[in-house]
């Protein structure tokens, strides 16, 4: 069943060193060893979590590397023993792998598994080497997926099949952003038909949670932000309210539980600060509320148990609950069939040559999200 | 429907002032006014709280005060308008009340009445008047339950009509301590067959806590505590292993992350300390994993994040999450059908004279539960 590969020149975006530009290279792609794959990126995302990482602010991550990770593709060819894609799928590389073998995978309640990078470094293929080579040097992957190449190699547990109709210029906003949000609402928070929501912070993530909160029949969606320049983009996919905590003087969580009369049924936090994280958790009501984090922050919270006491619910998603290898593929077939609008997300595309400019546009807050074609 | 009521001289043990022994004096208890019940208490527990609030530390309690909230009793008189009891009836004083009005109440997931004390003070009951004079004084209701008195009035909505054959003496710790337990294993974490579960700390709620995690078939149960006398009990109750976390030098967290492979799947926390809160949200497993924090404290909890958002639940119980004149009927019918032991939570049975004994008795951690008998 195995492809004899050869190695393929093409082009990727090296990361050097943290804090530096990303530097579009020719570079050399192994062919697939036994259980991976080699896939031809056709276009891809550029994520918050890619610039933080930049910034060299995630642990288990090793320069130079090749970021990206929110792509989709084609299968190019396969390792040996590779039995769930051929050359020609379409595929979405994933960033969070679905083994099927450990605990986790093995527990229908959960989506992590244990060959995630906060088990495992993931900056190495599992067998501790590297497809990627640049001006004679190794370069490291990154979460395993490594997008920002037109051609990359991937743990075959670490791809999931999608439709053959699906636009990959649009869907691959699936394998991170898009799917972490609409997931914490529908999966996490399993947010109910009639409830009243609030989401904190508009990006890609929290605009996909707003989503969420639409499909599953939110009756109030509260979209909140310092940036004005957000709403009208969160009303139009589904938000009901949306308001500025600088427009009021006392903090945000009395401003929603008056609006709410006791507070949202649901809130989530989509930023990644400690301050909004709290602001989150009181902002649900005191008896049934449930907030879910979805931002990532470094910095310890220091909460009053009592928010939790009287019968809160505090929980964390990742990758909004999908077990990836079932669940995006099937959010790829709500997408063909109209569910959600998640195009209305990509602002920007750009030639993959302008990675660079994506970036910028990214931190001036001018992009939700770019897409990068090859 | 209303019973002419004459005021009743009769014992009740009195707190004059925050840090000093209770007083056992005469007091009079006033008639039943409109929407009020007067009940003959005759057995009450001693719970943790009472010394909690015998020391000062509750808000909106205000002295003189007659404390007690584990109390059960048989009505003796009913103001005008009542309707849900009659005298004779056997019933429980309920320290947190529904009201059946509130949008709490009218939740079926919520058993937060919003008369609770968090919302409004219940130092004194509805009318902003007390039943309650000693020696001239007027003495203070406690969560509007005050079953340290032979006699006490409640408004209606905070008493539950319990089975006829209900032994007083047992059942009156179902207003509190049992109930707050058994219910946190079975209606707020709702543990599953065949899963793990860590209980920290093995007073009464604790093991509670165990009886919960045992009747919704749990295949191991670790009772967490640093008094090794506590753990016959606990293994009489359900608990399949006993640890001291002084028996290891790496945190009990990994201890109990290594016994169990990846963490337990529900964790309790029933001592209140802030250290203890992180070590049971640590312990569970990190995706699927759910917390429930029982025990109570006045200081912050500083957290990392990260231990919520790779998928980690964490939750408070009020009263086990029971609605109160529903739940609480409920759980006594269970006792009737010898669904659980929690006679074995009463380790010693006292006159009510001897009230002040058997406060010494639970500061010496010399016993489970001491019942006073009138």
């Amino acid at each position: 069943m195995a492809t004899a590969g050869k190695v393929i020149r093409c082009r990727a975006a090296v990361a050097w060193a943290p804090g530096k530009s990303l530097s579009v290279e020719e570079v050399e792609v192994a062919p697939p060893k036994a259980g991976e794959v080699r896939i031809k990126i056709v276009a891809t995302g550029i994520c918050h979590s890619d610039d933080y990482v930049l910034k060299g602010s995630l642990p288990n991550v090793e320069f130079p590397v090749i970021l990206g990770h929110e792509g989709a593709g084609i299968v190019e060819s396969i390792g040996e023993g590779v039995t769930s894609v051929k050359p020609g799928d379409k595929v979405i590389p994933l960033c969070i792998p679905q083994c099927g073998e450990c605990s986790f995978c093995r527990n229908p309640e959960s989506n992590f598994c244990q060959k995630y990078h906060f088990s495992e470094p993931q900056n190495l293929l599992p067998d501790k080497t590297s497809r990627f080579s640049c001006k004679g040097k190794q370069i490291h992957h990154f979460l395993w997926v490594s997008t920002f190449a037109e051609y990359t190699v991937v743990p075959e547990y670490a791809v999931a099949k999608i439709d053959a109709a699906a636009p990959l210029d649009k869907v691959c906003l699936f394998s991170c952003g898009f799917s972490t949000g609409y997931g914490a609402a529908i999966n996490t928070a399993k947010v109910k038909p009639g409830s009243t929501c609030a989401v904190f912070g508009l990006g890609g993530v929290g605009l996909s949670v707003v989503m969420g909160c639409k499909a599953a029949g939110a009756s109030r969606i509260i979209a909140v932000d310092i940036n004005k320049d957000k709403f009208a983009k969160a009303q139009q996919l589904g938000a009901t309210d949306c308001i500025n905590p600088r427009d009021f003087k006392k903090p945000i969580q009395e401003v929603l539980t008056e609006m709410t009369g006791q507070g949202v049924d649901f809130s989530f936090e989509v930023i990644g600060h400690a301050d909004t994280m709290i602001a989150a958790l009181a902002s649900c009501n005191l008896s049934t509320g449930v907030c879910v984090m979805v931002g990532v922050t470094d910095s310890k919270i220091s909460i009053d148990p009592m928010l939790l006491l009287t019968g809160r619910t505090w929980k964390g998603t990742l990758l909004g609950g999908w077990k990836p290898r079932e669940g995006i593929p099937k959010l790829v077939s709500s997408y063909l069939e109209k569910k959600f609008e998640s195009d209305l997300l990509i602002t920007h595309t750009l030639p993959f040559a302008k990675v660079n400019e994506g970036f910028e546009l990214l931190r001036a807050g001018k992009s939700i999200r770019t897409v990068l074609l090859f």
